[in-house]
């Protein structure tokens, strides 16, 4: 019998095992996080965006209205507007009215803590 | 003059403005991880798919060949197989060949920690 393994691109195992005794307890231990997954990949979705990084990145210098974070990006203010707006649907950023200027601020200090956390992970990896 | 806020949905500031000093001092502040940015939004990317993240929590209990694996995820051996790739092409996993068996291991346990932090951080916006 030709391996499968040699047909495809993804390596699987030749012979089908099953260690069901294991297979049952890591399960159980997956219960415990598994609700929070389907939020967790979607927090993963929106920060996958070189733009939103560089805008929660500027907002840890402290507020900004749309138009200084438009020229810290180098995008028109309609597009930094719809990103700004991508990030506060999900809460991860305040806004607020001042007259005529919108300003933005962070919503979760966490959140930039674990963003500068993974770029040190990324640079172990790049090393 | 009609708000352009008005007609669009994100919010933008009613007057055009630029606080030059304050955008070239983020400017500048961004320079030393913006490099990096596309990097970590690639990573983010990664992550942002509640399998894969269910793969690496399961390879947190410790190695496992492909067949278990999929197993627990409750998929088929070719579809586990081909998000496992995913995870080993950019190094988040390891890969060893034992006989017949293909088993995947965890490359960096500093992802793991970020990825359970990351779980705290969403619990504390759900509460």
């Amino acid at each position: 019998m030709k391996a499968a393994s040699n047909i495809i691109q993804s390596p699987i195992c030749n012979v089908t095992c099953f260690e069901q005794e294991k297979v049952a307890r890591i399960k159980a231990e997956l219960a415990k996080d598994e609700g929070a997954l389907p939020q967790l990949a979607e927090l993963y979705k929106l920060l996958g965006n070189a733009t939103r990084l560089k805008i929660l990145l500027a907002l840890a210098q402290g507020e900004l209205c749309v138009c200084d974070v438009a020229h810290v990006l180098g995008l028109t203010v309609a597009a930094t507007s719809h990103q700004l707006k991508l990030l506060r649907d999900q809460r991860w950023l305040a806004m607020r009215n001042d007259g005529k200027m919108v300003y933005y601020r962070l919503n979760s200090p966490g959140l930039l803590e674990a963003l500068r956390g993974d770029l040190c992970l990324l640079e172990e990896r790049i090393a």
